[in-house]
């Protein structure tokens, strides 16, 4: 039987980082060991990544970028808080919202697009974060820095604007935030990330955020113990400088898109371009919960839109090209199969 | 210069289960995927392991004990909520209670042992919790199972028992609890445990808890994604069978109790007799602070109590023969510059 394809999850399947898999076999030995250095070992490497004057206080760790999340809401939602943000978008934002008692405003895309003067009109005095997606999943689309800027400079002062960068490496258009010039200038702005896409360690469960000391302090504050396990925070930081594995995914990704796109045209199917790790399709000429059952049935695991609160549309992950192609395989006898090409 | 002795933080220093490290090694080439099985795989070996029809659904996983613990705060405790607890006893069970907004209404000891008497005389109708730790941490004193049982027989509805069992495969005491009888016997009893112990997998970060379903449920529900990596995961449900490793620790522990007693006793230090992981000094003839700042010159760590807000203690966590050694050969040297034997 062929191995199945998985383009469900925007997984890295050019694989971990090696670098990251190195540290990880030697940290074995110390397994068990509480780890009570490494965090801030992985603070200090990513506080030089990231730059801009984002020093280790700047940041925050989680079990995840889900684990910020969870924390961050932790920190600015109670029952009765307001938490605004677009829809479709990733589902956990919702969830942690409501697991902490608070109620989600959801202001529709627009075209596509993240309506930011729809957010802004969605605030009131009950309003206390707003999670932007950036480039959005499931769309890929993303926010400009001129738009963000100008965002910000609407939001009041009780509002914490956090922004998921978490497909930020597979983004090529110049026009992309940079989010440390936005802090810097003061903006009360929480970036979050992962190593689980370009780095290639989604088992690992590492993310962080970063903002200015009086965003991210408390949200710090809500650390019980530590966030992640010895393997994880030293795999991370080894993966921070494995720059041969980060360009060949960069790579796979932005190839994988142009592949994509021309194989997808060339079938008659609709497609949004993205700037992520991922490609929505739409408007389809069959239903999307059978061409996801078809492709599964061919080996190719691609995600139905249900997940997003937006049925009818098809996301698929970008992987090698071998596993691009075999999406393409699928869609196509599934097109064949009901006459449509 | 000889290796640091870390007799600190009840780390497994005989080190980390052999058959864990094959399997996290052998779940490397996967770190790039969601651990989207193992969580299920552990909790059905889990389950296995705890019999007495505890299935999967009782359980509940977490990034360490204190994950664990943390989910059950935020479930339970909310501003205005009363958490009951023992004093001195384990330190999260405060913060995760005031994390969440609740007020720590503390018991003290009553000849190092819990009140039980006292705990249940706190209760109120805002009380939602109460914490045990049994074996108790840093006293290593048991409550049995007759006292748990009559406890929880009087303890009202609205109250849900968590029994933290950190040390419970050091317990040689038959008296101790068989806290799946009272599970099965309904009352509303959540017991916490952790891999960071007996299996030596601290760094890992995997720790779990099970009650009846009621009481588990809406813990569970608190889950907002993976609690843990893949790494994590299988090793964890790997050392669950690592029966030579299990054995050798359980006989380093108790062995190393019993030369400990011997040792301290002919120096002439006071001590508690534990069913745990390490041993309380008690009646000190110097500063505990000086005593373990002395130890810690000589390449040995131990901890002072004050984390425990009960200062002038020191415990000593049991290590290998060697380890307990330079323990005593520290104790000795610091004891004779004073004069004191």
């Amino acid at each position: 039987m062929t191995e199945l394809v998985r383009l469900g999850s925007n997984e890295n399947l050019l694989g971990p980082s090696p670098l990251a898999l190195d540290a990880i076999r030697n940290a074995c030995a110390e397994a068990h060991l509480y780890p009570t250095d490494q965090d801030q070992i992985l603070k200090e490497k990513l506080s030089a990544a990231i730059g801009h004057g984002i020093s280790p206080d700047h940041i925050v760790l989680g079990n995840g970028s889900g684990d910020v999340l969870r924390m961050i809401a932790q920190t600015y939602v109670s029952p009765g808080s307001q938490v605004v943000l677009p829809t479709p978008t990733f589902s956990s934002y919702k969830r942690v919202t409501k697991l902490h008692g608070g109620d989600v405003i959801e202001v529709p895309l627009k075209d596509y697009q993240i309506d930011l003067p729809g957010l802004l009109s969605a605030i009131t005095p009950e309003t206390t974060l707003i999670f932007l997606c950036n480039p959005n999943n499931p769309t890929g689309q993303i926010v400009t820095h001129q738009q963000t800027e100008a965002f910000l400079a609407q939001v009041p002062d009780h509002v914490t604007v956090v922004v998921d960068e978490a497909y930020i490496d597979f983004v090529d258009d110049p026009a992309f935030p940079r989010m440390t010039e936005l802090i810097t200038a003061g903006y009360n702005v929480i970036v979050a990330r992962t190593f689980s896409k370009v780095y290639g360690l989604a088992s690992l469960r590492v993310g962080y955020g970063f903002g200015k000391l009086e965003s991210i302090a408390p949200v710090r504050d809500r650390r019980h113990s530590f966030e992640s396990g010895r393997m994880a925070y030293v795999g991370a930081a080894a993966a921070i400088n494995d720059e041969v594995h980060i360009v060949n995914t960069i790579d796979m990704v932005r190839n994988g898109r142009e592949y994509l796109y021309e194989a997808l045209s060339k079938i008659g199917l609709n497609y949004l371009r993205s700037q992520a790790f991922f490609v929505l399709l739409t408007d389809l000429p069959l239903d999307a919960q059978y061409i996801v059952d078809e492709a599964l049935e061919q080996g190719v695991i691609l995600r139905h839109t249900t997940v997003f609160d937006m049925p009818g549309y098809v996301r698929i992950s970008i992987g090698r090209l071998e596993d691009n192609r075999r999406a393409i395989e699928a869609l196509t006898n599934i097109l064949q199969a009901n006459d449509l090409i």
